[in-house]
């Protein structure tokens, strides 16, 4: 997949124009690094088609030359999913940025795979709605890129991943023909889901162009509270207890000392709390009517919290939700980390915690090891700081973790490049059989992102 | 498919047992005659396998030997998509009936594919949760069935539909190959969505023998009304306006007077409202907290609504709720119906629902149609009695109805061997094609259900 005939340029630069088949070194630095600093690729060019349309052509030039395309979006992947590691082009969908009207009575919108999520947000807001994913990478993540990784993000717990958002796609399948289904059916049981195969299907299925998504009712009224623990499990437990009884309940995100301390001294921040704690737990929740007082009497009548910090407005609530978001900017200021991404049980949560610190030290001991995540979700995040990026040792270690505790070794971030040498801890040969047929199904040539999800046969 | 060789049923036999491989025409007729009487088959024989080992060694024999096969639950479809329409064997999964144990923290349970959603109702009650599909058909309507249909029901307004309650499934391939991913992680993305693909599938994938299915919570407060309204668009509207702002609201179901006429007649029931409407919405909320007041304002502040009963016990709940769910019932008694099970964007409800009696009447114009459905997601239940069951002029009247108004010509029943030659008013070549290449992928040789859902190449 290294040498691309000079024919394949020039049908690519009559489809988008010259001005967008990007093949100079520095314009391309942007499209093939990732934002962690983590994967560094090198592809011949990166193309950046304008339309539906544009992009089913573009595929039919590659497909027919048997030229391997990487599908890109805001490029805030996690996992080396979206940039050439293997010599592909990239195939960047930040143009497709169209967004429709929104339809107020279905709460449904069509946008572009191009959209920012914070621009699709802000599209729904004007209609009194909401997106029900929401991501700290907000600015730059998009529709089509979300779609291909399933996020889940700050709400998975309240309104599902983004799997439960997309109501209908158009995609271009690898031969360039385009599959388009986005009449905003809730019920529509005419075929094969492809939309729910589509979302997860990190780019190796088809390429989303846009998506039909389902829209929430935007709360005017909300509360955060951060809370103080004494340890991992019964703030596991509160959290499991209070979903079933507070349905407002949005968001329930845990973070430990180590990373307040770091986000602290980073970003200058005050305590949240008088007392320092071992374990803290951000809820959020929100509604039409005021849920301060529901949440306040939830966690009065927890005994184990041991402290707690209410916000409800804006200015204060935004000042709590820093703890937790910026964890992954205070943690990349220490170098590109080794980012794991795995959900637990919610049973073995709290022993996965405080294991894994010392799996890592087992193989790495002069690296530190920063934990937070979605505790509603069993969703933790595993930043590891001060190892070689290259040096898998310590990604080994924390899956072989994950799987032995029956957990997943991808939570949200998806295989990628990165972990798909460990896609067996999680999936038996017959299942990755299955998806091997799948992907051949859809992609025969395998031209769409051939060095992601799948390990090598 | 149409001759079996005797050494099939010999290995047949030495799997299930002889008491299981059914050959006698008397014992096949429940299995080969769906409930409505429209579909009947005939079969070579009936297989009831007890486990998943079973079914993957009854599937490795039929695939081997080419035999086409249909898996069946509870048969209670109405698009004849699980009896033996052209000669397959029957693969009764009703003996796969095991229930794990609820998790209560999680919220979840596994559920054998031949458990029917009555017993799975009880199962979680005991864990005070509650699955969130729930059908007229419940007694009989099993998971594994309810998995392959993608089946909606009167909650799906909240919950939404099978393929968001699956977390897991258990499944066995044409050629006996088992996919077994049970863990119950909610955030899992560790590559394709094989759940969210059987879902809806129509048993043309794979067999699914169990599932890990999502719980909500049980909600001890409950109330319904039963509305009158003038007409169909207002009554969408208010609908619509409501699911906003009462996330309590778990259903919405319409009907009208003729459906009502004959219910009350059938069944010797009183009026619901001391004056007739020609439009009602039955209405149902629940909550942790008693929602009857919540309801009672919105209604009480609508003016379109013109008469209201109210119910908050359980006894007279029940008695407003038979008013929709004996329609069926009630319908059947007047011989095998044309059921058309299709949706519409809210917005062409109203037109369609004026529309489709003058579309049956200008090619059965002896023919009666009755109209009702789930009023909330567009959901019409198009059922035409007075037509000869063979007769499919009446269905491409409606079904080339829906298409024009951009609407789904199967909401929730699927499509099944009725409305396969109706799949492209809404499917494009290319999705057709697509689904064609999964199957094969799945299926290499088409053994399972060949006469659902594709139509012939």
């Amino acid at each position: 997949m290294t040498s691309v005939p000079d024919a394949v340029f020039d049908a690519l630069t009559a489809i988008v124009g010259a001005a967008h088949v990007l093949r100079d070194d520095d314009a391309m630095t942007h499209y093939q690094t990732d934002w962690t600093g983590r994967f560094v690729g090198h592809g011949p060019a990166v193309v950046r088609p304008a339309s539906c349309d544009e992009v089913a052509a573009v595929l039919a030039v590659c497909d027919a030359r048997r030229v391997a395309v990487v599908p890109q979006g805001g490029n805030t992947g996690l996992v080396g999913g979206s940039v050439p590691l293997l010599g592909e082009i990239v195939l960047s969908l930040t143009r497709l940025d169209g967004l429709g009207e929104v339809d107020g009575v279905g709460a449904q919108v069509t946008a572009g795979a191009g959209v920012t999520l914070a621009r699709l947000q802000e599209h729904a807001a004007v209609a009194d709605l909401a997106y029900g994913v929401d991501l700290a990478a907000r600015d730059s993540a998009t529709v089509g890129g979300t779609i291909a990784t399933n996020a889940g993000g700050m709400h998975l717990l309240r309104y599902g991943g983004t799997r439960q958002q997309v109501v209908g796609v158009e995609a271009v399948l690898a031969d360039g023909r385009t599959l388009r289904h986005l009449g905003g059916l809730v019920k529509d049981n005419t075929g094969y889901d492809l939309p729910a195969l589509l979302c997860g299907s990190e780019g190796t299925l088809a390429v989303v162009t846009a998506a039909r998504l389902r829209l929430v009712p935007r709360y005017e009224e909300q509360v955060v509270a951060v809370l103080g623990f004494d340890g991992i499990a019964p703030a596991v437990e509160a959290v499991a207890r209070w979903r079933r009884v507070l349905p407002s309940l949005d968001a329930a995100e845990l973070f430990l000392a180590d990373g307040l301390d770091l986000v602290r001294r980073s970003f200058e921040l005050p305590a949240p709390l008088p007392t320092d704690w071992p374990v803290y737990v951000l809820v959020e929740a929100s509604d039409h009517v005021d849920p301060t007082d529901a949440l306040s009497n939830l966690v009065s009548n927890e005994s184990t919290v041991r402290d707690a910090a209410v916000a409800t407005d804006t200015t204060r609530r935004t000042e709590l939700w820093q703890y937790r978001e910026k964890h992954t900017l205070a943690i990349n200021q220490l170098g590109p980390p080794h980012k794991l991404d795995v959900t637990l049980p919610l049973r073995e949560v709290a022993g996965f915690i405080e294991q894994v610190p010392g799996r890592v030290a087992s193989v790495a001991p002069e690296a530190h090891t920063w934990l937070f995540g979605h505790v509603g979700d069993g969703n933790i995040h595993v930043n590891v700081t001060g190892v070689e990026p290259g040096d898998e040792r310590v990604d080994d270690a924390v899956l072989r973790l994950v799987a032995e505790l029956g957990g997943s070794i991808s939570a949200e971030h998806g295989i990628g490049s990165a972990k798909r040498r460990w896609l067996h801890l999680n999936r038996s040969a017959a299942e990755i059989d299955a998806f091997r047929a799948i992907k051949h199904a859809l992609d025969p040539n395998g031209i769409l992102n051939p060095h992601v999800l799948l390990p090598d046969p």
